[in-house]
């Protein structure tokens, strides 16, 4: 007996608090170049393998001294050093400061021994080997302590930390040119239905081309997944099974297609054999017809056929959970408040997702029909009119989630 | 005779100012499939090549009929119609609609000859080869008819769009598998200095290990640029001179370290000898020593050594000039409003850009100084604290820029 779903609608809210309860995070970890790692997730501890800096050194372009030497120096009653050498960045100190002498030093540079301060160039005169400060130095002044920055040992950024550029930059200054991170979870995409041709393809008089594919596979990656695209498959049930069985080597499903009531629409008999049917339809509009299973654990995700539909519920419902699955933090909040240019309608039993582009600080709405892709080529994001609101007046200020 | 800047310093306003009239957009195009285009820019119009849906289809599961057997039907009064056939999604309709027939359609399914509207499976009873009809449908109803996306010869979307999933969706529906698109800009990368070393290499007593290189390539990625790493160069003027010739190959060149004013600081001379330097020096704290120069018309930044200011100065000068040489819109808003947890200070003189790490809803405090990539760690982003303003007390409210 084929399964066919009772419709049963919930709502978007419920929907969120079912998918809230899936979608454990992947653990496996992999080692990537400094190159590879940005954006991607610590998965071990970063701890400081020495002191960095490794060495006391100078934070200015001068001269190291002996700041008990300078003492009383001001504008009018300088103290006169000896020059006894030069140390530039890069090289060991040769040289030792003692008592009445200096040295020059590059930023950077290490301070020799002897010295315990930097006086800056522009606080000095040169004349040959006889340098003139006029301002009396503090210890320590203008010099970064060897470990100032981490002391060996010391923890430089946790394990599940996003890696951004500034964090690529610590692990490079502790000399690490691979890091541990977590993998990105893998994402089966499985586009099904007579009617679909691969782009690239020759349809037949009754097809069109699948774009749910590429588009989910885009949003995905955008998420912190990596997409794995399955064979695309017919409206025949031992093929959808055979291809439905090779998605669940991967973290996550997303199917397209066959979730709707039609008499082919084979594969929910499918899932509802291999695992449990949280829910299989939406109050939302459009994307009513979207499916979240788990077989053995494993998130499946009913995607209406519709490209709107698929692409709006891919940002609303399966980017959160991949996220959580990738160790990512949320979402960046990417949006803009704008006036809304015209009126739009809309059920008040349904929360509705309204394309809009965004034009001189107006959102204008660009919605055709669920099954229209320029709605989404013209478009910059969406506006969500809740349940319960009827319309939405032109002028009216609306919160703009952008693509 | 050296080049020995004067260190006239601008301010941030006047550098952007210098920098708004230089990046010209890079022209070179490239092929990539539909799944390497995200975050690309269109090199071309897309022009729907044929009608989008390529014929008339069905919305809805349910029936296709004459909308004018069905006028006058009501629940209570309903109309009945003789099954002729079934239509599924992807294949080619093989029966023809007469007076008082119809015929079960798919949703995507093509209406067939005959019919004008489908009436939802919701609103009808079938017994047998009887169909009894409780709504009127008018003609159209629940079709999506050919071209109602995209007429053949449409403009779908235009050269310099960026390619999110949507707009990705978009080619691959009108059967595009692959994209024309701008090449990203080439950017060197070329970190100079004796102290330097590679990130996995072994540094001598007076070596660090090099972090700009590392941080400056994934900003570079974040902002859409190719990093072009050079080798590592010490102070050595003709190898200076030979790795820069080198960096000239590419759009956009980042050397780091080697603007300050030691004795060593030979790659002024050679880029002043080579084109034009238009600022040396900013108004800033940290990234003082910052200079900006053309070359043939090519952009030069040389970034501060210190991995703070190098990287803050990454953002705040390259990121929008770099954006624009991408064809890329400027980089979307990313700050949220936090509230200072402890007061910082600024010299009045210079604009300052404080690393803070985001806690609470809290801005805290995490400079340590220019020099100390932990600041960078334990950073999520910063403030910018303009010049003329001294300190800012603990509890205001202060707009950080994410990382």
């Amino acid at each position: 007996m084929p399964y066919r779903p009772d419709r049963r609608l919930i709502t978007v809210e419920a929907a969120r608090a079912i998918l809230a309860v899936h979608g454990e995070p992947v653990t496996r970890v992999e080692r990537v170049t400094l190159d590879a790692a940005a954006g991607r997730v610590l998965a071990a501890n970063l701890i400081a393998s020495r002191d960095v800096p490794p060495f006391a050194r100078s934070m200015m372009d001068g001269f190291a001294v002996r700041a008990a030497d300078t003492t009383g120096a001001v504008e009018g009653h300088v103290v006169a050093l000896s020059l006894v050498g030069a140390i530039y960045t890069g090289h060991a100190a040769d040289v030792h400061v003692g008592p009445g002498q200096c040295a020059g030093i590059a930023t950077g540079a290490p301070l020799p021994p002897g010295a315990d301060a930097v006086v800056m160039v522009e606080d000095t005169t040169r004349e040959g080997d006889r340098v003139t400060v006029r301002r009396a130095a503090v210890q320590r002044q203008h010099v970064s302590r060897a470990g100032s920055d981490l002391v060996a040992g010391e923890m430089a950024a946790t394990s599940g930390t996003l890696l951004t550029p500034a964090r690529i930059g610590v692990a490079a200054a502790l000399g690490l040119d691979t890091l541990e991170v977590y993998a990105r979870p893998r994402v089966a995409i499985l586009s099904t239905g007579d009617e679909i041709v691969a782009p690239g393809g020759t349809p037949g008089p009754a097809q069109i081309f699948d774009s749910n594919t590429a588009a989910l596979s885009a949003a995905v990656r955008q998420h912190g997944g990596e997409p794995v695209i399955a064979p695309r498959t017919g409206d025949d049930r031992a093929a959808l099974s055979k291809a439905f069985a090779g998605c669940l080597d991967e973290d996550l499903v997303l199917f397209s297609g066959g979730t709707s009531v039609g008499d082919r629409d084979y594969l929910l008999d499918v899932i509802a054999e291999a695992g449990t049917i949280h829910f299989e339809g939406l109050l939302l509009k459009p994307g009513k017809p979207t499916v979240f299973a788990t077989v053995s654990g494993r998130p499946v995700f009913g995607m209406p056929g519709n490209p709107v539909s698929c692409l709006t519920n891919a940002y609303l419902l399966v980017a959160p959970l991949l996220r959580r699955m990738a160790q990512l933090p949320p979402a960046p909040a990417r949006s803009v408040l704008a006036r809304l240019r015209s009126a739009v309608e809309s059920p008040a039993a349904r929360h509705q997702i309204y394309p809009v582009r965004v034009e001189d600080g107006d959102a204008v709405p660009v919605f055709k029909g669920s099954g229209e892709i320029t709605s989404l080529a013209y478009a910059d994001g969406y506006v969500e009119i809740p349940a319960g609101v009827d319309a939405v007046e032109a002028g009216t200020v609306v919160d703009v989630t952008l693509f």
